[in-house]
């Protein structure tokens, strides 16, 4: 699995404030925990603060680069600030996200392959908007893939994102996810698969346990990546137990290692 | 979710000293703490004790069944057993279990007849025993619900069991059995699925937390009916989330109704 830890966001509490006012210690000391926790990405979102975001996004690439030894997961639908970004970024970087529609895709599909990044795609295009259905979402989604095969990306650096949407105000919503990733999967075995899960609990109580239900669901239909907390223990544990079970795990030693060291709720 | 409480087997610790003893009052305890749970069945299992199994199976329905108004799962592979507790059973009883092996298939096929019974049937035969596959358990699977619809037993009334083996010993085994799951519901949509989901985590630790993750597996691929002990709240919660998320609880109304009565962990 896939983590990319979700901490650095300036929707999340005091986020907004430690970039307004530059303070590395802060933003170093989440990226440092969510290494700590096993996060392989940091991603890194600045997108409320619209003012200064072409300045805030490349500095908080490199303080967290400079606090950790793992690359980014730069989070903008912006093609300047994720330029910028881009430009100080050691390593491969990921570049969160891309659409089928058509003036995001061609400034996006420039950076993917100026910076030989891995790309987040979302199946989403001009005709059908965030497509409600799954057979659309697929349908979408395989042709996004084929542009960017087309482009020269690697099929192993493309992560699909299926959308994640509320199961509060259409009760379908978290199948159409998991058969969107199982019906693409069909199409491009070789592709990932990566998203944030707790859009589909919103507005609901008790949303962490929705959370982890819907991504062992998601992870049974072939999920390989999720943008979470990685210190949320349970979901964690769940994470550990789930490829324990899907046969993703030689000889259970994750699973096992984890729960030697204290991991396991 | 169709719920069988398993908390009365001899083979749990206190029921053998209780049937021994023919302790009533224990035994309804039981019986009525499942049935506040939310358990639809209560299981009675005294295969331990084989020498008085044949006495000691019709007393227990007798005893659970003046407790609680609810139906047992009768749960034997011994045909005299099971004809001395259904012939004291009130209501529908649900009779666990049947294999395609032709004497236990012969033997416990008239009692189903008999007494109109709902029936476990488990994916053996005599030819492959336990199947170590997916394709030759939904085989088995299909050609025994067959035989059933053929001998006068409704669709409604079949819960095939996949047959839940551990993956310390075979990391495959979870796979397996949702494979057999959703290869037997996609040729009997109409059917239902019913197994205990303990035995996939034997000689492991953290048994309940790879139990439950099991869970959402099976229900995601269609399971609809489970043997769990109903007092297992962590077990208990993910059920309300996952059925609120398959999209199987209309308005979300059990969730909520859950959350409101502090059963949600």
């Amino acid at each position: 699995m896939i983590l990319v830890g979700e901490k650095i966001n300036t929707s999340l509490k005091g986020i907004t404030e430690a970039v307004r006012s530059r303070d590395r210690e802060f933003i170093a000391r989440k990226a440092v925990e969510q290494a700590e926790n096993g996060a392989h990405y940091i991603d890194v979102n600045c997108g409320t603060l619209i003012d200064e975001e072409v300045e805030a996004l490349p500095w908080l690439v490199q303080v967290v680069q400079e606090a950790v030894d793992k690359p980014c997961c730069i989070d903008s639908p912006n093609p300047l600030a994720l330029s910028a970004a881009l430009r100080v970024h050691k390593g491969k970087p990921m570049i969160n996200s891309i659409t089928a529609e058509k003036e995001r895709y061609d400034s996006i599909i420039k950076l993917v392959q100026e910076y030989n990044a891995a790309i987040v795609a979302l199946v989403m295009d001009d005709e059908h908007g965030m497509p409600k259905d799954a057979p659309t979402r697929i349908k979408v989604g395989v042709r996004l893939i084929a542009d960017l095969v087309q482009a020269g990306v690697a099929l192993d650096d493309i992560y699909i994102d299926p959308l994640i949407q509320p199961i509060s105000t259409d009760s379908n919503m978290a199948l159409v996810a998991v058969d969107t990733i199982r019906g693409i999967r069909e199409v491009y075995p070789g592709v990932h698969f990566m998203c944030g899960l707790s859009n589909v609990s919103f507005g609901l109580p008790r949303r962490g346990l929705l959370n982890r239900t819907f991504l062992v669901m998601c992870m049974l239909a072939g999920l390989d990546g999720a943008i979470l907390d990685p210190g949320n223990r349970e979901m964690m544990s769940m994470i550990y137990a789930a490829e324990a079970l899907l046969n993703r795990d030689a000889y259970l030693k994750n699973y096992l290692k984890a729960y030697r060291s204290g991991l396991l709720d």
